[in-house]
């Protein structure tokens, strides 16, 4: 009844490296002049984001791109009528690949749709419902559960780190990950994990 | 891709009763009590709890019992071996229908397993994971979607109250309804909710 989720160790399961990749501007005004941009462009933005799931020691922990104090999951903006899988593999590839990896030659296992967040303003608030009485969403965001092969190599920008975090970690810390990030342990609380490669 | 939930009107299209039913002692010490000796008996303690979505003039709202200033979701302990599905629509008729109604009677319809959750020690707190190096959690709870169709009957009991709260009221609001209800609208917002006999 419970559905299986197979993790394999984060650091003694994969490869890491850094390259020049380029990066958009992560202050909150700039995203949110380019959300207004592609609002006026493209109307809503659809986005997607992958919780990448993997184990430390046998304990479930996500991964997050940090930023100096800032974490987010990766993913972005789907481009005008593209799929939402199709965008978040085009994008975790594009983020977390090294450079030159194609779609094909991806990694990523896309797994359950288990959260839509939406943002009714232009403002950085999220919600995970449709306030009331806005009828016009500025973007929504849904989330995917991820998991990896065996092998994997990623490459991020030299200006992120690649990290991974408990559960325990992110659960109750909307103070420090939001509200999104600290609401995915009991978005995945429904898995059973079958961590593989435990080195102990 | 987005699923479908089919909501109806929870002050239009049901009705309601009040009934002599035997609740069992609510105080946080004399429930724990009882988890002791049941946790002493047949082991961990298997729960299951309903999220029933109703609408409230085209909102999605949630189903809670209100025990003064305490709040629940409808459900409880399954008995040794049963399963999940069939113990819930078993507790959530005891608690929910008029005395007599059978279960093949029952309006529950089951959704999807959206949650589970764990509470390691004898104490009220409950996580949306098992602890690190806790092997063997006291209780085990699942969190189900339900919905209900056009007609049908409530009837609680005497010293609860049986009412619909948004899911602007309970999102983010972890002080009032604890963390496993105030997670509720992050685990529904996958769905696509159609909101049928709406009265303006
Ligand atoms: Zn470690
Ligand atoms: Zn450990
Ligand atoms: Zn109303
Ligand atoms: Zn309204």
């Amino acid at each position: 009844m419970q559905k299986n989720l197979t993790l394999y160790n984060f650091n003694t399961s994969y490869s890491f490296g850094k390259e020049e990749k380029k990066e958009k501007e992560q202050s909150v005004t700039s995203k949110l002049t380019r959300l207004k941009e592609s609002y006026e462009k493209e109307g809503q933005r659809r986005a997607v984001e992958g919780i990448i799931i993997v184990h430390d020691h046998g304990h479930p922990h996500i991964l997050l791109l940090q930023d100096n104090s800032y974490f987010k999951l990766p993913g972005g903006k789907l481009k005008p009528g593209e799929n939402d899988v199709e965008g978040l593999i085009r994008k975790l590839t594009k983020k977390l690949s090294p450079t030159g990896t194609s779609v094909a030659d991806s990694p990523w296992e896309i797994g359950d749709h288990v959260s839509t967040w939406w943002r009714p303003n232009f403002e950085p608030t999220l919600y995970p419902y449709i306030p009331t009485h806005i009828t016009k969403p500025k973007e929504c965001k849904k989330m995917f559960v991820v998991t990896l092969p065996e092998k994997c190599k990623f490459a991020v920008s030299n200006e992120l780190s690649l990290i991974a975090v408990s559960l325990y970690e992110i659960y109750n810390n909307s103070q420090r990950y939001g509200p999104v990030i600290s609401s995915i342990p009991a978005l995945i609380s429904k898995y059973n994990f079958v961590c593989l490669n435990v080195d102990n």
